[in-house]
């Protein structure tokens, strides 16, 4: 077997949807799906593949190939998010199952969201470090709630060399273990606080549920912040800038829309004080999906690991003792998964777009009008106006890519730029060059437009932030109109089964929060569904911090059977 | 038992020598030394010891005691880099052996060096991505001489959770093997070529050598270059180029130099065509360490992983097809190791000396000639007059820390700063206020300067260059003087126990190498030793590029067992 072969059975080994409720529960096993390529609903599946036929771009003479995207995103979510990610260069798959190679498409934006977060916590005193990627197997265990958390998803390593290791080692599934016992020694006293330190790392979380790249992998890069505080406030304070910077990486850098707040105590962090988050929304299927944590920690690491200081607000008399005063902490974590949640938000069904400060490549350069008459004075000339054009640009800061390619034809080339979600291409040939203008193309919108070559060194970074500012426009309008404030239970199925995301008065208990999740399985009989609609219980996604409303002593919780009135709104809905 | 205990006694079990080359063939054991405080010469330790009282910096009443490094650098340099690292807050030991805290002082280093690598390459078309921490057993072993190479050293994952998993996964140690069968389906034509890519990411050898801080630790941090190419002259190029950027981090951001060579067919990386490397030297102990290496791979992984394209240049007739040809490969790496290595060269008895281009901190201010007299509006003003100078420096990209810490002494500050290796302290009291001038003192020499308050933003930026400079002069002339061409063998081990590398005429075989290094342990009947130097076998650290002269036909090479002649000269030092 060539290695060629070998990757590409691997690859249809490899083959997950992203979609498999069904399956959470199955036991565990580490075989992939070898087969998950049939959509969920047969019928809608056929009946939107008739819609749109597979999209091929004009080929020319002997030049290679390229198949686009052969299936529409709202056909088939899961297999247009496979095609999508992979034709687009962005993700490839390996041998082994969950863990996946970013290619520079993708890792140049984490690479942006890396430049942006590090600019802002530079600015709140926090410093970047690097904590080991084994933790002992006695160090994890010390906070019993963060452990049993984890235990189930722990990759461990048993072997050095070709000897058996005495101890165990976990591959970090996070680093709060790894890291409080340094804490612990480094802080002596409140002149050491606040202590902030943040890692850009690998970890590892060996899951058994069907792996989907970018959302839930068995390995991830995010990074890891942890923060050691004199007082409860204080961290509260910090905890809530972080979840604000969050929200800007994905509203700002991403284009993506995310609701703020906090989550309930049966979604919260093992071993958390409270854990806030921001929540994000998939339209084609209707589904939240959890996009970043901000933790506070409180006391209980800092009592397992015994970090403490004394009080310095404290007045004693001479030989007197001052008491001792465990540390507050925080954590708080973002991931590659944010890359998953703005290709779901923004793709279409010629493949990605990718937002404009995200962009490695933001406008691409295509000569056009180039056939087998025209002379090589005449190209050259051409391809050295695509030059100026390009310096002009790049003179602006703006990313340019200009596409010489030899043996492709245009429409080749647009099917490209467009598969990979390159925000903007300008077409430039003796046409444009006579009326001394360019033509563009804006990836979020159909038709083409002109501009003056003289107004391209303001226009051009002009437009991109148009773009990018409209392409939160409408990921934001999507949101908002598929999140639903209701009051009823009979509601809250149907407006789950229409892709909505529901806000509704709850009592705030986990038991509550477990029942909603077993009613609200399903489909309701007679109502017309969506097929692409999730059928798995719906879970409480955050109690937003824009509250639509008081609520009122005496009101109902959602679930009809619960007594114990509802106390604020909470946000459900099925998620990732 | 708190945790508190458990830190200091893994601490104390952690206490690792740099130096133990008896220690290097004994039995693999996960278990650190116990106790290797020892210096290896009692005597030369005593007297050493004596010369030098343990510093104290001065105290103020109630401040926190500071105790500096208590070891000379030339006195017992392990002892001394353990503690300079530890105090000097770049590195903490962890309950893991060999795995490191990598503190926001050494980490900023290394984002240092990543900023300004990344800058250079990205220049030459590499792109960075990331490739997954897991490789397979299958993939792991499918270049033979790539996987005797690491085999002995690689850490494997067995568990995942509480199951077992099928196959057990190999922690990376390198990622030649996890990278190219991707590079296979990507390469499909010349037109794919070059591809370029880069990953920072953190790698595992699990060497059971005693570990050493940066210098030899079972996980590290590095860059992993992996290029393919159409010709073996391209390759060649870049392999070239890299080792170019290479010695420019050292010696332009580090301060520290380098000799570039070639390595030896005995010591080239394996799987390797050949390698290249940057060599650099360590005056207190008189050893030769390898800072970086850039391989030429050949075809070798080519054709276990078939990436291979038809040859463009091929004239071909209709319906014959092209020869394929296998690309060639180029894989360059550059580790945390090389903090370690300008932690040894610039250090001193006091602790760290930073260069300047890599110093999280270059200037830290320091208010003086405050004291119980001084009234609260004076002191106030003192303040805002150090602002004032911190924000003039700032504007000027300086990188500065106002130490306005309460309850310490200006002495206190002092040796805190210096222990921590900040490039340039300034001082500033009313005295300086008066004549309008500041104080500073420069890390990497004795005694103090003045300089004209109006001249700071020139003037201190510039200081800061020189400062830099001047450290890469001390260090280089350092090196130059301890490099000795040598022509007799009987001059070979003399200069190895004269703390020197050698630069000598040999025929460039491995055998004859490794007949070197058996004769060239211990020491030397009759000659006065320095008993700081290392006492293992020299190896061959690599071929210069600047060869001294020419080798003439017929000169013998070094070794006088050895028959077959000089080839060419080759540098040999006993080495980390």
């Amino acid at each position: 077997m060539t290695s060629t072969d070998a990757d590409s059975s691997s690859m249809a080994a490899l083959k997950l949807t992203d979609d498999q409720p069904k399956a959470e529960g199955a036991a565990p096993s580490t075989k992939p799906a070898k087969k998950a390529k049939e959509p969920k609903d047969q019928k809608a599946a056929a009946k939107s593949k008739a819609d749109k036929p597979p999209q091929q771009a004009k080929k020319k003479m002997g030049e290679p190939e390229l198949i686009g995207i052969t299936v529409g995103k709202n056909e088939d979510l899961s297999e247009w998010y496979q095609q999508t990610i992979l034709k687009g260069d962005l993700l490839e798959f390996t041998d082994v199952p969950g863990c996946y190679i970013y290619q520079p498409g993708s890792y140049r934006i984490w690479e942006f969201i890396q430049e942006f977060f590090n600019e802002r916590i530079r600015k709140m005193g926090v410093k970047n470090c690097y904590f080991p990627l084994f933790i002992s197997e006695a160090n994890l265990q010390r906070e019993k709630d963060h452990i049993e958390g984890f235990a189930a998803e722990v990759a461990w390593v048993t072997e050095g060399g070709k000897t058996k290791l005495e101890k165990r080692l976990a591959v970090r599934p996070t680093s709060e273990t790894a890291m409080y016992g340094f804490y612990s020694k480094k802080i002596r006293s409140h002149r050491d606080l606040p202590l902030k330190l943040n890692q850009w790392n690998n970890v590892v979380r060996w899951e058994f549920k069907h792996p989907m790249p970018f959302i839930r992998s068995r390995e991830f890069l995010w990074q890891e912040g942890h923060t050691a505080h004199m007082t409860e406030e204080e961290a509260g304070i910090e905890v809530r800038q972080i979840l604000d910077h969050y929200a800007s990486i994905y509203e700002d850098l991403l284009a993506v829309p995310v609701v703020k707040g906090k989550k309930t105590v049966n979604e919260q962090f093992p071993g958390a004080h409270y854990t806030t988050t921001v929540e994000g929304y998939i339209p084609a299927v209707g589904r939240g999906i959890q996009a970043a944590t901000s933790h506070c920690l409180g006391q209980h690491f800092a009592k397992m690991f015994d970090i403490q200081v004394e009080n310095p607000n404290q007045e004693v008399k001479e030989g007197e003792k001052r008491e001792k005063l465990y540390v507050w902490q925080n954590s708080w974590g973002f991931t590659t998964r944010s890359i998953g949640i703005m290709i779901l938000i923004h793709g279409d069904d010629k493949g990605l777009i990718i937002p404009p400060r995200v962009a490695d490549i933001q406008v691409a350069i295509v000569p056009v009008g180039v056939n087998a008459k025209t002379t090589d004075a005449d190209r050259e000339k051409l391809y050295d106006d695509i030059k100026n054009i390009a310096a002009t640009l790049e003179e602006k800061r703006v990313r340019v890519e200009c596409d010489f390619r030899e043996g492709y034809s245009p429409g080749y080339k647009f099917n490209d730029w467009e598969m990979k979600g390159v925000p903007l291409r300008i077409e430039f040939g003796p046409k444009d060059s006579a009326k001394s203008e360019i033509t563009f193309s804006r990836r979020d919108q159909e038709g083409k437009g002109t501009m003056s070559l003289s107004d391209i060194g303001t226009g051009i970074p002009k437009l991109l932030e148009t773009i990018q500012s409209d392409m939160f426009k409408k990921a934001s309008d999507e949101y908002a109109e598929h999140r639903k404030q209701i009051t009823e239970w009979k509601d809250f199925v149907p407006n789950l089964n229409q892709k909505n995301v529901v806000v509704v008065p709850h009592c705030a208990t986990g038991e509550c929060e477990d029942e909603i999740k077993k009613d609200s399985s399903g489909q309701v009989e007679g109502q017309e569904v969506d097929a692409r609609a999730p059928s798995m219980g719906a879970k409480s996604l955050c109690i937003p911090d824009e509250q639509p409303g008081e609520i009122k002593e005496g009101t109902h919780c959602i679930n009809p059977k619960c007594e114990r009135g509802a106390k604020m709104w909470v946000m459900f809905g099925r998620s990732y």
